[in-house]
């Protein structure tokens, strides 16, 4: 193993000690947390404007929002939810626990039902940092091709669930759902998939279905009908 | 400055050298060299597909494809170019000198007039690693949402060309051309831009324009018509 190997394994130990700690925080005070992954522009924002929107009036929703520069996306997502916060990384290319550890430190948690992590836009880094989630969602855009899930086999073997989004311009970018349902169970043969549209509103009941029977252990997810 | 960051200097100040190495061998024997890059599903292999059968009549060009894994897009490509290459970088996310170098040792560099390296699709990593290229491109498509270059802005301030790609998508998604153009020229004040459709082949021309008066120098790049 090289020097910087290593180091990286070294790094990502202790970011999976102090994912623990907060999954065991997060699941005390029975706040139910997703991190949605996904390339730049595949939607992340918009899925969760809709999200945030639709649970808003039953639930306490919190969003933390990681990006290299800017805070438009927590501008724009700060009328849906009660609390939203922007982490920006630098040149950093994903979120790790230590960040949202430092975002939620003076957060009183056991007020919230639900905690919303937008990952930095990518398919490759992320894969590797667990944040305490309960719920890791990727997504995948119809215009970037039916073949993301082969090319980046680490991050959908790593989802608990996959949403495929835009599913109203697959028509006009020529989407096969077929094949790109095959290539996401080829890489994880049981992730459940839902196909949705923030615009149009379709597969989105799906969706909210899902988080709302959200059981605040990971992985313990009842079927999706 | 913690040890990590440290190691990570020493990398790139090695694939600074390396990379420098790179581009004297390339403009030695007169090889153009352009560096793809953009988020995955920008359209990186179908902009590729079309450059090369364009040029393939009249120019000898080869092409090296980065991906996590996977030889799908060296497959798509390999009726179009003379020589393609894929390179599988594993958890990598972006291509580096030595693996460029390394893939190239037992070519004849000069019998070739262009070298295309599809990077891997990645607005973050690949910013910082320069692989000896003479021009270095980024694909921003209609589909990602005009923000990408606020949020990602050191791939667009290390770009010497900027391609919007699949234009013809831009009434479907809404894509406001304006304030795409604005974000781009706000990180980099003065970055050529065209605005393409692989799929049409509107815009095609600026863009095979652009490659054909590349000088063999970086940066050296005659204005945009």
């Amino acid at each position: 193993m090289s020097r910087i190997e290593q180091i990286r394994q070294n790094v990502l130990k202790k970011n999976d000690l102090l994912a623990a700690e907060l999954r065991n925080r997060f699941s005390g005070v029975g706040v139910r947390v997703i991190n949605l992954v996904s390339s730049p522009g595949a939607g992340k924002t918009s899925l969760l404007e809709y999200t945030l929107r639709e649970l808003q009036p039953r639930f306490s929703v919190a969003a933390l929002v990681g990006d290299l520069a800017t805070d438009r996306d927590a501008q724009r997502l700060s009328r849906a939810a009660t609390k939203v916060q922007q982490i920006t990384t630098g040149t950093v290319c994903h979120l790790d626990a230590e960040m949202i550890g430092t975002a939620i430190a003076d957060w009183q948690l056991e007020l919230l039902d639900f905690l919303f992590i937008e990952n930095v836009g990518n398919l490759v880094c992320p894969a590797s940092y667990d944040v305490g989630e309960t719920m890791r969602a990727v997504l995948l855009s119809v215009t970037e091709g039916e073949d993301k899930p082969l090319k980046y086999p680490t991050i959908f073997n790593s989802a608990d669930f996959a949403v495929i989004t835009k599913i109203d311009l697959a028509e006009a970018v020529g989407f096969n759902r077929d094949e790109a349902r095959k290539n996401i169970h080829e890489v994880s043969p049981d992730l459940p998939i839902v196909e949705t549209s923030a615009r149009t509103g379709i597969g989105m009941d799906l969706w909210m279905d899902r988080l709302e029977r959200l059981s605040h252990t990971r992985g313990d997810l009842a079927p999706l009908i």
